[in-house]
């Protein structure tokens, strides 16, 4: 079963359990689906209303876009965990000579770089939700403000949780290019991520106070 | 239906329409779920090693608490839903006539105090998570130390997203001792959960580098 169609008891629950699987990466991805699913809510208070009429069209494409970006986070659970099992056979193969540990390391590096390729994806998807998150605070229902500040909170965790895997993967990857590589891109998102996060919820408080 | 009975899938669905519950409070409760199920991750991990057998005992009491608080979050995301609709009816009371809105505003002030019981609940509990998640991080496993820091993240956003309903209704409260009284406790459990969620993350962090 995918883990987005487990009741949110059961995912809790597999979750608190030792399968190595969902982890920290599945419960960046659902806190993002969260994160996303309150900006949209935004949007949807937003909608229809004539003083926001003026914004209808931009929040409107913005709801397609959120739509989208829950589906594309829910479909990351499962992706994540998914991405861990290829890694996890390698690190069970045998090393107890010199070639099969030689063997061992080869195979281990190839799954390295790619187990980084989901928590990259959730990281993008996360910078994608502050920034649709970012219009709905700016542009949508003063009323539901502080949806679009929880929604910023969850997103930046989510941003900072996803990107454990990729400091970890990296540290084992022999390629520093490609390690530089991926931490460079990890750290500029967490940058611009958190920023855009603490001045979304920054506003939100200031219309609440 | 209770909304933790919903899969991931179809409660971020629910979140994301214009129906004013589940909403931030519900994401708030349901972050801490995950956060504190993640800590419960890195406790199941640990029970058993050899490695680890002098805080087994420590960390089999935290599995207690930690699977009863996860139980608790996942109760707490209804609860919040459910303690919304006194003040949504009270917000649909006529305010025609002086008398009207006398009875209104009365029935108001009675509500939002109400409607502060679930999210300080909700905070206490995000409190609760850290100090487990502060235990699971230095005692656990270091194996799991990513889920660890994952659980903080996840924990301090879940705390501030839980106060903004805090904060909106304090807002609206005639009497500024009980405001304040709440936007008291608001303050400190912030300060004190920021604090230790930092310093959980960036032990973590060291531990990771």
């Amino acid at each position: 079963m995918n883990f987005k169609d487990y009741t949110c008891q059961d995912f809790c629950e597999i979750l608190a359990s030792k399968a190595p699987v969902p982890g920290g990466g599945g419960a960046s991805a659902l806190a993002g689906a969260l994160a996303i699913a309150l900006g949209n809510m935004v949007g949807n208070l937003t909608i229809g209303k004539k003083k926001y009429a003026s914004v209808e069209e931009e929040i409107l494409a913005c709801n397609v876009q959120a739509e989208k970006l829950r589906l594309r986070f829910l479909e990351l659970i499962q992706a994540d965990g998914d991405s861990f099992a290829p890694l996890a056979a390698v690190y069970r193969l045998p090393s107890g000579t010199e070639e099969e540990k030689a063997i061992k390391e080869e195979k281990l590096q190839v799954a390295l770089v790619d187990a980084c390729v989901v928590p990259e994806q959730i990281m993008e998807c996360c910078m994608e939700a502050l920034r649709l998150i970012d219009i709905y605070e700016a542009k949508g229902s003063v009323m539901a403000v502080s949806d679009a500040a929880a929604a910023a909170l969850l997103a930046k965790s989510a941003l900072s949780a996803a990107a454990l895997n990729l400091r970890i993967n990296a540290k084992s990857l022999r390629d520093r290019v490609i390690a530089e590589d991926i931490l460079g891109r990890m750290n500029a998102w967490i940058a611009e991520g958190d920023t855009l996060a603490d001045e979304i919820y920054t506003r939100a408080l200031n219309k609440l106070n």
